[in-house]
């Protein structure tokens, strides 16, 4: 294969412990900060650092079109797709808004989208297809363009860690995307199509029945290999899906936490962590996605949600929600002071 | 009584449903962006704005000593109290840092600390007593008690409001006030104080037992009136707890919505909402806390909490966190471009 997946470093014990002591040196209750210090903890491993700081942040959506919506499996048209990534590119999308509030900058990624795009400040063209083919009839993509989608994405986070990465959120745009999501998930995970598929953007009673019979007919002739993640993405998988991959390897190459989104992100997580396992101690779950099949990801993958807000919105948009609880686990712990430097008694 | 509760507001059912038509065109799948869509349109409700903002934001931290802590209820010795109010004013509690990422101004208020305190700009001294005596004996407070700490919660309210408020959190800091709240919880909705006992800031298995005793024979001894919230904080309250419901009130008397936190934030919720029913119309649930009693006040108070992050902390901790999910439920429905703005089709 003409892909060299990075070195990536395993979790640094010492700065984690030196993170676990300092919290029960805190001025609060051993543990009372809950999920905030057990994330604390998780950052300090995955960074090596015990003085965690996260000033630069970035999101990077990953778009791509999905030859599947020719099967009718979306309450939204294809044009759609090119049309968000351009409302991205203007700010006016919820993941624009998001990412301003959490003082992230926002990329997107033209890796498959159908449509040429014009140029834009916040947009890297770097198409290697426009869509993939109706995995419904036959693959996906073509084996190569599995591994060009995934350099890229891999190529974007060494651009954006050369600009200076504390930590990153990944999303995506790509109508017809949670039908390839879920796709690659049965196909990982072997669970059910009908236990795990969930209705998108919002599709009703009849396209909802449609879709898991859809997303089973594509596993049904493309056939999968369940131990090979790029051939799971080669049949039933999406460009972006595959760059969503490719941005998370090579941040946590890097040593920058990655926070997952939603069901897409998920996906790509789960394909991360099927073509390097180490990939599961960079991961940060950022919120439970109402898509019923983004339960047995973050399952697979061992995360606990940090929020939970009934969002099916995409985007990268929980996940930078989720920003604000990394920096609230980095600053509580670098900056609360100690029983001892206040003065305060600590239990009897 | 010598206290007048100011006249609060009902709710703007005008910006209300402007918010709600606006959520539909905004580019999203309807209803996508889940609890924050309801969000936006509640805190148009209260504020009777549609362009949201939140500028100019507050977290108020009561303080007060407990009787019932002679009685060995809490972990941690009552000389706490006093140690980290202090540590508050100094910055290096989990309140004061989660404040600063937050972007509020922090404000301690001695209403009941057992022992004199220095001054200092961020803490209003306004004592009303040195703690209130052992609820497990007799009344925790005589009335008058109860009605001045009442009226330092709103004049410290109405305070904050001259100075500039859009968005408050209402927090605590008082050794044993776990205890006094369940007793108020449990004095007004009527449930088994065994149900409803959690183990504060970490007490084991015998103390727990016993904690639970206390409860018990406080409202055995004293016997709160359940229709009568008064009564109730006479009975078995806490002189920060009295105030923090007062924080509340003048709050919602000037349209600032007001973001509730854990136990003991709760129990002075429910009082507020006793002695103002209207008052629940103006209340965000910060975060689901780890003491059971919690979610019975929550159920009460029909409220859904934004996080639940496993926090037991207290000091508004949880609140405070909450208030970035209410920026972006602002932030969304006023920056996001609608379909028509972005030229993005809707749904099939």
């Amino acid at each position: 294969m003409k892909i060299t997946i990075p070195d990536i470093p395993i979790p640094d014990f010492t700065a984690r412990d030196a993170a676990a002591a300092r919290q029960l040196q805190l001025t609060k209750p051993a543990g009372s900060l809950g999920v905030l210090e057990k994330l604390s903890i998780r950052l300090a491993a995955m960074t090596g650092k015990t003085e965690l700081a996260f000033p630069r942040k970035a999101v990077i959506v990953c778009a791509g079109d999905h030859g599947v919506t020719a099967e009718g499996v979306s309450a939204y048209p294809a044009e759609v797709t090119p049309q968000m990534v351009m409302n991205m590119c203007y700010g006016g999308a919820a993941i624009n808004v998001l990412a301003r509030q959490a003082g992230a900058r926002f990329k997107v990624v033209d890796v498959g989208v159908a449509t040429d795009l014009p140029p834009h400040e916040h947009l890297h063209n770097l198409k290697v297809a426009r869509g993939t083919k109706n995995m419904a009839e036959g693959p996906a993509m073509a084996m190569p363009e599995v591994l060009d989608a995934l350099n890229v994405g891999m190529n974007v986070a060494s651009m954006e860690i050369a600009n200076g990465l504390d930590l990153v959120a990944v999303g995506e745009m790509g109508i017809g995307n949670t039908t390839a999501a879920t796709a690659i998930i049965a196909a990982l995970t072997g669970k059910p199509v009908a236990e795990i598929t969930g209705r998108g953007t919002g599709v009703d009673d009849e396209r909802f029945q449609h879709k898991i019979l859809v997303i089973e007919r594509a596993l049904e002739v493309n056939q999968p290999d369940p131990m090979d993640p790029y051939d799971v993405l080669r049949c039933v998988g999406g460009l972006e899906i595959a760059a969503m991959a490719g941005v998370m390897i090579g941040a946590a190459a890097g040593r920058v936490p990655v926070v997952v989104d939603g069901l897409i992100s998920g996906a790509a997580a789960l394909v991360a962590s099927r073509i390097a396992p180490v990939m599961r101690s960079y991961f940060i779950a950022g919120h439970q996605s109402v898509e019923i099949g983004h339960q047995t990801v973050l399952r697979e993958l061992g995360l606990r949600p940090l929020l939970d807000l009934g969002l099916r919105l995409g985007e990268g948009s929980g996940a930078v929600l989720a920003f604000h609880m990394v920096e609230a686990a980095a600053r509580t712990l670098n900056e609360m002071a100690t029983f001892e430097e206040a003065a305060v008694s600590n239990k009897d």
